[in-house]
């Protein structure tokens, strides 16, 4: 696969620090090369799980039928559960979670402006995207933070199943209006840019660009193996 | 006080079942022979929970401070776990939780639109003055229930604390900019008349009009004071 961000760019096999015996081994050790600081992690994502609540709610507020809202808004209570998770360990740190929330409140939020659905079927297609790729690039990520904190932080970040209830709305959705697929498989390939580049957003680069992109390729190929894995499960092309 | 909903109606003495020697007997006895059968109080009730999830949601997605977006969702939280804790009853008595609410949610949304404000501050005070008036009305009709269901929705209806959040929320956003005061009395002013037709809606009418309003009256009258009180806590005029 190319670089998902620097097409042109020539590829050439950089050193890496870790063996590349594995291809779980190699994404782990890679992304979390790119980790930012704990407070810096802690921080964007609590602030990115925030946006997760209002994707959610959005959908389920415009959301015709009462099942389909009980089900986002229990789900929505999955990510406040993780939420919460997170801003513990702000807590334990010792830190002010406005103060650590605060700097990355702006681009998580215009992430969630560019990536808001216009109807509600596009929300919730939203929301199932974003939230599923995001969550699987941070609990990737999260390989990069210190010694207890990362056990910590990926039992928060996998907490609950938001998943399979969100694929279920749309699955009904689908059933519903079957004229739906087509649209939403464009919608939601249209997300995955924002998406991706959301992501990018949290990384840490070093001074070697080449480098730095031969350790995100495989994780980024990894993650998009996942999203199209969870549109096919939705019948929807990735 | 006149009747909120009947003011050009003369006022008569009706016979009574109740006991008048309190103030507090006579409200919960009077308001609980206006209580609709079980699955429709669960049905209703569960599906104004929504609402409030989304009230609140609302004004956390346009809040721009962290602070004040992490104190909504939490409460949002608080929101959810009375609303699962009346799923939690709706499925004991053997119903769908769709069939139940989903009559009710036509109403309950229009009464969203009617009092959802313009911008976060009118957001968070009418989730404030609706959630407030409302849990305290469907409290007092919860004395119209069955034996052991009553005391769990009482408590289902009272779980965690969501006021003083709400509360503190609105004090931050006036004490950063003391002109809000005005605006937000008038608001919150213009929400009771229909937080109060929504909560009527959910009375269940005799044949003796003059004796419903003879029940009812006490209790809005407490209500009312209710609101006055919290608005008092926040300084504003009610």
């Amino acid at each position: 696969m190319a670089s998902w961000f620097r097409r042109q760019r020539p590829r050439v096999e950089a050193p890496t620090l870790t063996p590349r015996d594995t291809a779980a081994a190699a994404l782990k050790v890679d992304l979390g090369e790119l980790a930012p600081a704990p407070d810096v992690f802690l921080g964007h994502c609590a602030a990115l799980h925030l946006v997760f609540i209002e994707q959610l709610t959005t959908a389920m507020t415009n959301a015709p039928r009462v099942a389909d809202k009980d089900a986002l808004a229990r789900v929505s209570g999955v990510v406040l559960t993780r939420y919460l998770a997170l801003s513990t360990e702000i807590e334990r740190m010792q830190l002010d979670r406005s103060d650590v929330m605060q700097p990355h409140l702006e681009g998580v939020e215009e992430f969630e402006r560019r990536t808001r659905g216009g109807e509600w079927h596009e929300q919730v297609a939203s929301a199932h995207v974003t939230i599923g790729f995001l969550t699987d690039f941070w609990v990737q990520l999260a390989a990069g933070l210190p010694g207890d904190l990362r056990g910590r932080v990926t039992e928060a970040l996998t907490l609950g199943d938001l998943q399979n209830p969100v694929h279920r709305v749309i699955e009904r959705a689908i059933a519903t209006n079957p004229k739906l697929s087509s649209r939403l498989a464009l919608w939601c390939r249209r997300l995955v840019g924002d998406t991706m580049l959301q992501a990018r957003s949290a990384l840490v680069m070093h001074d070697d660009p080449l480098r730095d992109e031969e350790q995100i390729e495989p994780v980024f190929t990894e993650l998009i193996s996942e999203h199209t894995r969870r549109m096919d499960r939705l019948g929807l092309t990735a």
